[in-house]
């Protein structure tokens, strides 16, 4: 798994100026039109993504540690802080897409006064103090390119005229189509969450025990065309697979597939970052919510795997960067895994100090634990012990299923 | 009343670009950004007016009159159409801020392909059989234009940093302070509606005899002053002085004073087309919505005037041009005058032939008429039968009270 | 006309008794549960009726004209007062079908001493300071039986049981079929309003004289059995005959038939105070709400009546007792008739004195007048004068059409 | 614990003939008004439950197991059936308080002849083949018998009169207060879940193996003086303590206190069973959800125990059937206890065989578990290994708090 970490062997100022420089890159193709828009609260403009991530560093580094520093423009402090009561009240959510102003270009501005101040400050400091909190910032800049992907997929979904985000030319969404095996793992005590040296969330910590009864995992995830068989059975209208809050969501959604496909003439296609493409049956599936999972696991007549399952599987077998190998394929790189497991604190867990605690613990309810990454996590941002989370009804991340039984 | 109809005595091509232009010049301050921002249903984005009224000229004449005509992108027709039913579906109104593509230039090319067409479809015809067609493409985009300002100033207003459309070195938006004095009208049998050759909506025909009681009308529009004295004594949230709908408005909406007011340290502010600026009380009062304009009319002692006895006044007095000077004052280029008036058919009343027939006709319900012209309106877009209207609930618009006894 | 009004004729005292005892009728055939059930904001359980109407007499009587009066119990004042600020805060109206105590029994026990109290105070006058205020309690409790035979209709309607109110032997709901004819109107000045010496609400006053062109009026009432034409040519679906808001009510509310409407196995029934029945295509058409009584009329080709057209007519015409007699038929005792009027107040009007001022006046804004009564209308309830009021989208109460043009 | 389970060892004839016998006795002091009242879409009017759970018998028995069966009413299988899609559609939820017919006299018959036609079937067999089916019918009923009294005391309360469900010489609500320590447990590997010869949900089972780190259990439960201090800190306004999901629903509910608590005169009462009565700061609190219940624990500096913590530590103790003795005090008989464990399937889970697999398993999402049981929980009714759920936001049910750390 060291692969994975590659990034973090690199000297902080470099690192720093690399993650900074790629966030910026995936707006290389967007139009200040495209960077302003936010199709529902869940997502955020991409111009938001740029500026509150910035506000980040600003905040909890150059304010605390910078002496005499004058933050650019004090309203950025109530506009981009995301969810830090702590830190102040927040402009809401839901209106981020009004935001015209400060224009793109003054939130690039913005990004790289930061960035000038910051690698200032670090110019003279091997270890700074604020060095965990730096690397917090930039391990949340990474979040945050992944959510401007899918955030920037969901608005432009919304034209009709399908708009791709970039040309097609680039590499598929997904992963392709391998065997399906059924791999047994035998349990019993073990030892799950992060224990390492290196950078890991809180919510991921500390490593403690776990009893796991015996259990087996597929050794793929689920495929597009697999799913269709679901579909064609018409499972999306039969009760008996679902979650009564799933059930309860068909209900009032009226979904009948995935997020993104679309049926034309019979034919099946699927709205991509490279714009509608014909579906390919062959790849990994993607975009389903917890309530698709656990029907789809239903109609399987297997289920989804915990979270330690699945920790505990990916320790145990040999599971190489290249995501279409291994005896265990397909857990890194392709789509996040939906798991049972509802998001919780580890036995003794205890939030970052300081106001960024707010990070991860106050949304340990209600929602689901995803493991792996996905086709558009940044580089160097996966883990073994890595918790994504999100609601059993949201489906525009990058999200797939692999089954345990 | 001549002055206010100048412009239709130019020939159709040039008082064509005239308006096309303005409208264009109603966006030069504004960033693709800005042009981009929805804030609500019932507003739409700069870009999107620029777009509509493009769309209506090639919908109902370049399709219409021009043999071989090429639509510049079919698309547009779904994702333009306002609300013509009789045309095609249209794309959900309260989600035109996510049209991020086609780009603001992209729609400026869009119109200046559709404006040389009909350029050239007018260069050989002097009464071309569309000319009633083309007036009314005119006047409807007079009236997005001053939607466009009303729209643009809503949007920008939900940003913190209240940034200016234009700079303040203009002319303020309302009208000053005059002495307030009653005019009494004897009333009895008038004609009512449009009667001329000229341009007139099908809302303002036919012209009728209606029957008029004595009443007395305000010589001028309630200022910001007086207003304030309504909400001093704690009218807001006092049920007496208002209409049921309007207090159970107050009581959703849990508005206090007029919208853009703003109250920072025991000081008044109003939001403006220019940025945030101290309350003028010697200003006409605008931006309250029918069911203030009631119950400030009843706390008064008074009420509103009816249609009929706003255009039996103003066509009995003489109303000049100065929109500060004459008996009866600022009845245009002020405020649009709340009437007591619920926007109707008149007798015999036929909506325009064809697909424009929904124009008009199909919103008589549940609305208010309005009478006069606003400091916004664009010149040579008022008229003493005009009839606009908008829901009790509305105050984006520029809305004043006139009041009646 | 005069047979109309024969219960003012009686002593006071006599007539009260009579109004009274004619409400507990109603109920004689209601559980203690049917009592208590309220099917949506708009209705109100029968058993609050009951004890409103009670409230009524006691709060603007016995409170205000007898000594050392006691209420009966001081929470009913809250409980059961519908909506008059002025006399205190209300009980939330979606909730008044929550309210178990006090029980049906202790409601009539309410009702009874209150009738003892305002019969002992009667006794002794002949002309008593409150003969107004009691007059005006008594049409109000009339117009509470009209509402709540509607909303106990309305209540048992959600029965999938579908019970009937009372046996079917009894009468229909609805007129019988007569030839339509048009009668033709010269119109002219004429007076419009009450102006007699008899009770009238505020709302019809002052008599005043309005300004009317020619029209003609349809001799009778729309039938269900030409609905069903409507309905046959998919007008529902088909936007161009509707209003705006009537289409978005459509669109909301998925309706494609009359309130009470039912298709089983390819026939037609009709939800009744008697059951569930087959639909008489003979019987004139009752339950639409505004926006399918102007899509009808659209559809026909024609439009619906003013109230001044209407009242206008009525004065004209020789409109017997008897409903299905005379050249302007149904008239009265059949369906409530909509109107294009808004709901709005004459020239001059003043609402009654006092707190009773609440009664008619808040209510004038955005809802449609209608004229004429309905078949539970109560006896002795209904002038050629009276103006009804409902919202555009309410179709509970029994209405119909008459078509103008 | 074996007094637990003391009615099991009745014959099934008379444990049936009690069972049902007592849900009858807690609708004696109800109206039929009462008994007809929903106070919101997660409530049932008292009769529903009387009916539903005959329904119960009916379907999963009688219409099962007993040849010639005449269902009482067909339709009493949509009126009355919960949320089993596998039997068929069901009458909207929320709409139960409508149901104002079959009356309470009826659905009272309905339940005696399913009660006489279960009897005869029982008459001539000792192991009858539905022995299990009958079991769990008897305990719906139990869990309903809970229902029934919390649904009635929140419909009561939605009345301003306060009415008592019954009268106050009544035992009160809740337990005393006691001393608090906190008691120890070294962990380890244990079992969860039920493993015996009687009767359980399927949700207890299978027993499996678990690893629990060391931990402390507070000995009794939070009171309701404890909590009054988390209240006068202020800590329902300051977001620090609560879940970001606990937060939402604080600020859209405008909650400052638990349900049923009402300041008068700045004194402290709370809703009872027995109506409006003073605060009692000794005893145990109830009527918190589960956000309340968190943040709580934040507040403290501890946290709330999982549900696998509860289970060891009560099968680790000497837990007596006096509620308000042993160490480890108030497990049972007092108020259910929210665990911070989401509500999901043990390893190996399989639901009940048939149409009742509906029972628990499609429940497993969103809500939390609670342990123990509460004051008014039927007798006979607890289990060590027992899980009650609900939803974060749910509070109408007797809910504590116990701490742990």
């Amino acid at each position: 798994m060291d692969a994975l970490f590659v990034e973090q062997s690199l000297p902080l100022a470099e690192r720093f100026r690399h993650v900074r420089q790629y966030t910026e890159q995936l707006v290389a193709s967007l139009s200040e039109a495209d960077a302003q828009i936010q199709s529902m609260a869940d997502a955020s403009p991409a111009k938001w993504h740029l500026a509150h991530t910035t506000w980040f560093f600003e905040t909890f580094i150059l304010k605390a540690y910078c002496q005499h520093y004058q933050p650019v423009n004090p309203a950025y402090n109530y506009l981009f802080n995301s969810y830090y009561n702590g830190i102040g009240e927040q402009y809401p959510r839901h209106q981020r897409g009004l935001i015209s102003r400060p224009s793109l270009q003054a939130v690039m501005e913005y990004r790289h006064a930061v960035d000038h101040a910051l690698l200032s400050l670090l110019q003279h400091q091997d270890r700074p103090a604020f060095a965990a909190v730096l690397e917090l910032g930039l391990q949340h800049e990474q979040q945050h390119q992944e959510l401007l992907l899918t955030d920037i997929k969901h608005a432009l979904f919304q034209n009709p005229l399908y708009p791709a985000y970039i040309p097609s030319e680039k590499v598929p969404e997904s992963c392709s189509e391998l065997p399906l095996h059924w791999l047994y793992f035998e349990g019993g005590l073990t030892t799950i969450g992060f224990n390492g040296a290196r950078f890991s969330f809180d919510n991921e910590r500390p490593a403690h025990t776990v009893y796991i009864q015996p259990f087996q995992l597929a050794s793929r995830l689920v495929t597009k065309g697999e799913f269709l068989e679901f579909i064609d059975s018409d499972a999306y209208n039969n009760p008996e697979y679902w979650l009564a809050d799933g059930w309860a969501w068909r209900q009032q959604s009226q979904q009948q597939c995935p997020l993104y496909w679309l049926r034309q003439d019979e034919r099946w296609f699927e709205y991509t970052l490279y714009g509608l493409q014909p579906l390919d049956r062959q790849q990994a599936l993607i975009h389903v919510n917890y309530y698709e999972a656990s029907a789809y696991a239903n109609w399987s007549g297997v289920r989804l795997p915990t979270e330690f399952e699945w920790e505990y599987a990916v320790n145990k077998q040999l599971v190489t960067p290249d995501k279409n190998k291994g005896d265990l394929a397909q857990c890194f790189g392709c789509a996040w895994q939906w798991t049972s497991s509802s998001y919780s604190a580890y036995p003794g867990f205890r939030p970052f100090a300081g106001l960024a605690g707010e990070y991860n613990g106050k949304f340990m309810s209600n929602q689901y634990v995803l493991r792996g990454s996905s086709c558009v996590t940044s580089a160097g941002h996966a883990r073994t012990s890595y918790r994504n989370f999100f609601y059993g009804h949201q489906s525009w991340q990058f999200t797939g299923i692999r089954l345990a039984q």
